[in-house]
């Protein structure tokens, strides 16, 4: 079960003053880990960890000699260039350093002047994936978007039947994902439409994002060894926002019968910052099914798991075409969701993704799928908001989208808040469309 | 155009004697790459290059000094632990090695005083993978496959309307790959009978093999940045044979709408040698389009595909029972086909996979899908030679079989043999199914 500690004290305050705003994302209650440097530089990429609006350069910090015990070890592996090492320690090594770093990071610390030296602004970073990611597996876990957009491509039979028993997930590409400001050209690939007699060639005309969580996996499993339900999360490290990009025109031409390929690999996006489980801990919530669905299989049910299973990560989705940016107009909002409505728990997925045997490792990501609530205006995605295209989406400056257009940025928010806890953001996830290629 | 050049002479003779049998896989003319130490040792593993039923060991041959400029470059990039840094040097140099040791083991060579000291026998070996891979995709290449499985899980619609468009592939896992002597526990998951209610969970009871070809990449492509077909086969590295179980039942209650799972990646078998695509020069073919099928799209189509971008590469797989092996009888054949038949063909694949921008990388793999040939006992599962586990298989000693028992052991080879050229060998690769764990 989880339980909270000293680091979770709502009451707690940084010396670094940014991080008392009561509206920054990255309180000392959050302390997320990533990978960064200074921007325009060519210094290595190192860890650290955001506070305020400042980074805490785990290299510099392991330098300074302040920490000791597993927490320096931790530290000294959380501060090269990809966190793989510190993944892989484990649970009881991540809270040893978290433990430590809310302590000297806390107003009065007397680590405050050695550490000062080692803030850098995050204006002034730049940042690479905070590891690297072996496997990475997309799920499918909104039911909502399940229904909505199976109803878009098998009007018939919008909900399949294993749906409600089946943690569905697939393997998708590892290679193309980047960490946020990332760009890419429209991809190009076949398209037919549904009265043409052969399929044709050229850029995707149905481009969308898809608004989702990352769960990177921290310690492994061997192969051949389930994780069960109850030890699920002791494996997993912490989450992000995740951006799956996809064409919607290239996904219907292809996907049957193996699934999605080309119309998700070209590029997807993570936030850069991954927030531990530890710090999301005051967010946990009851996991409950709905009594017309059917109960979970014994390898997917705990009494954890129904109790705590399901996390209030407030989701936001929002659009910043070429037009605006050249106006100077900030993005506008087009939906947004939470990841408790989630049909199935991170620890379902983990248990789920390792039943065979299959093993995972240190810095997989799992991908949520889509996070669609449960009213239209939640959907997670282009293809549910423009009903399949259908119905145009007005923006405020007097554009219209019903898919992604050359020069769009999409930018991606996610929180948890509630009275009594403090903020933990996860900050944002953005990347921008360019033209295909000639 | 594939050119041949004086390491595929067939008259070449080697001073190691073995590999001038005429029957090895091995001759002077193969040369492929592994990754192998000495067998129950604590060595660490190294590059090598079978030849005979020796291993030359590429660590030691660079040690000598015997080597100069590009392939004494490229030898100390394979001599290491793994080859994704030979393969990421490109084709020059992979070539330039392949000259280099062509000419250094060649009978008569001065060399061989120096080398003989270099050479493991095989077995007194074991393998690793030779390579870390990054990112695995399946590819759906045999139409004959795709038109018999089809039409066992979906016998209204066997072979889907785009198959003959599209070079249908899936991402798989690539954490479960292993080499040849890989054991594995028959994976358990969700089952469900078409006319069960509701899904049980146990171990599967149609457990199945997939006779494939893997294809390594070598050098790779920046992400967004498509490989055009005339392109596609200078970033090959090499061929292996590739064995992608699959749990049946697993698969045919999962695979809606977004392809299989758990049913393919509790484990996955490659030999340990990369056959290089140079090596298989001489058994390039032309690759001829029925005339009642679509010609390929442009970007899936060049003269040079057309003259030469099939391969007859010939396949058996083999099965020994427990039983069988307790007897002390050889792995029965259950059948016979070859790459030959692939509806796509590797330059297809790299340009597809790579069109809409989505970047691999050295050490990536891409499997062939099963090669089941145009007639049924050229079938490359156990899904259809036993329609299905409807008729079972009879073997030599009695047995019977429809699916995978617990201590089969199956056995895949490969060779390219014809008049006028060497023999092309791609050794076997060997796994072996262990009872699910209770």
């Amino acid at each position: 079960m989880t339980t909270l500690n000293e680091t979770h004290d709502s009451t707690l305050t940084s010396w670094v003053a940014s991080a008392n705003s009561g509206d920054s994302d990255f309180p000392i209650q959050n302390l997320p880990f990533g990978s960064f440097r200074r921007q325009g530089s060519t210094e290595a990429f190192r860890g650290g960890v955001a506070i305020g609006d400042q980074i805490l350069d785990l290299a510099a910090a392991h330098h300074s000699g302040l920490f000791t015990g597993l927490a320096a070890d931790a530290l000294q592996a959380a501060a090269e260039p990809t966190l793989n090492r510190f993944m892989a320690m484990g649970k009881a090594a991540w809270s040893a350093l978290r433990l430590a770093l809310s302590r000297a990071l806390r107003t009065g610390s007397s680590a405050q002047s050695a550490l000062q030296a080692c803030l850098v602004p995050q204006a002034g970073a730049e940042y690479a994936l905070p590891c690297s990611i072996g496997d990475y597996t997309d799920f499918y876990t909104s039911v909502h978007h399940a229904t909505s957009v199976g109803a878009l491509f098998r009007p018939d039979n919008p909900l399949l039947p294993n749906y409600k028993w089946v943690p569905i997930g697939y393997h998708g590409r590892a290679s193309s994902i980047d960490v946020s400001g990332q760009t890419f050209h429209r991809p190009k690939g076949q398209l037919k439409a549904p009265d043409a007699a052969e399929p044709s060639f050229g850029p995707c005309k149905r481009l969308d994002y898809e608004l989702e969580v990352g769960i990177f996996m921290g310690s492994g499993n061997a192969l051949g060894e389930p994780v069960s339900i109850d030890e699920a999360e002791d494996h997993v490290f912490g989450i992000c926002l995740f951006n799956d990009w996809s064409a919607r025109d290239i996904q219907a031409w292809e996907y049957q019968p193996l699934g999605p390929f080309l119309a998700k690999n070209f590029a997807s996006t993570i936030s850069p910052w991954l927030v531990t489980l530890e710090a999301l801990a005051p967010y946990r919530q009851a996991f409950v099914r709905d009594a017309a669905d059917p109960q979970p299989l014994p390898y997917l049910s705990s009494a954890a798991n129904s109790a705590e299973g399901a996390l209030d990560i407030q989701l936001e989705c929002l659009l910043q075409t070429e037009q605006m940016r050249a106006a100077g107009q900030a993005p506008t909002r087009l939906s947004t969701s939470s990841f408790k409505h989630s049909y199935w728990t991170i620890a379902q997925m983990v248990a789920h993704h390792t039943v065979n045997g299959c093993n995972l490792q240190p810095g997989d990501l799992l991908g949520s799928g889509t996070q669609s609530g449960p009213e239209q205006a939640e959907a997670g995605s282009l293809l549910e908001l423009s009903q399949g295209g259908k119905q145009a989406i007005s923006l405020p400056n007097g554009e219209t989208r019903t898919f992604l257009e050359d020069g769009d940025a999409v930018v991606m928010r996610g929180f948890c808040a509630r009275q009594g806890a403090a903020r933990i953001g996860f900050g944002e996830v953005v990347g921008t469309v360019l033209p295909a290629r000639t």
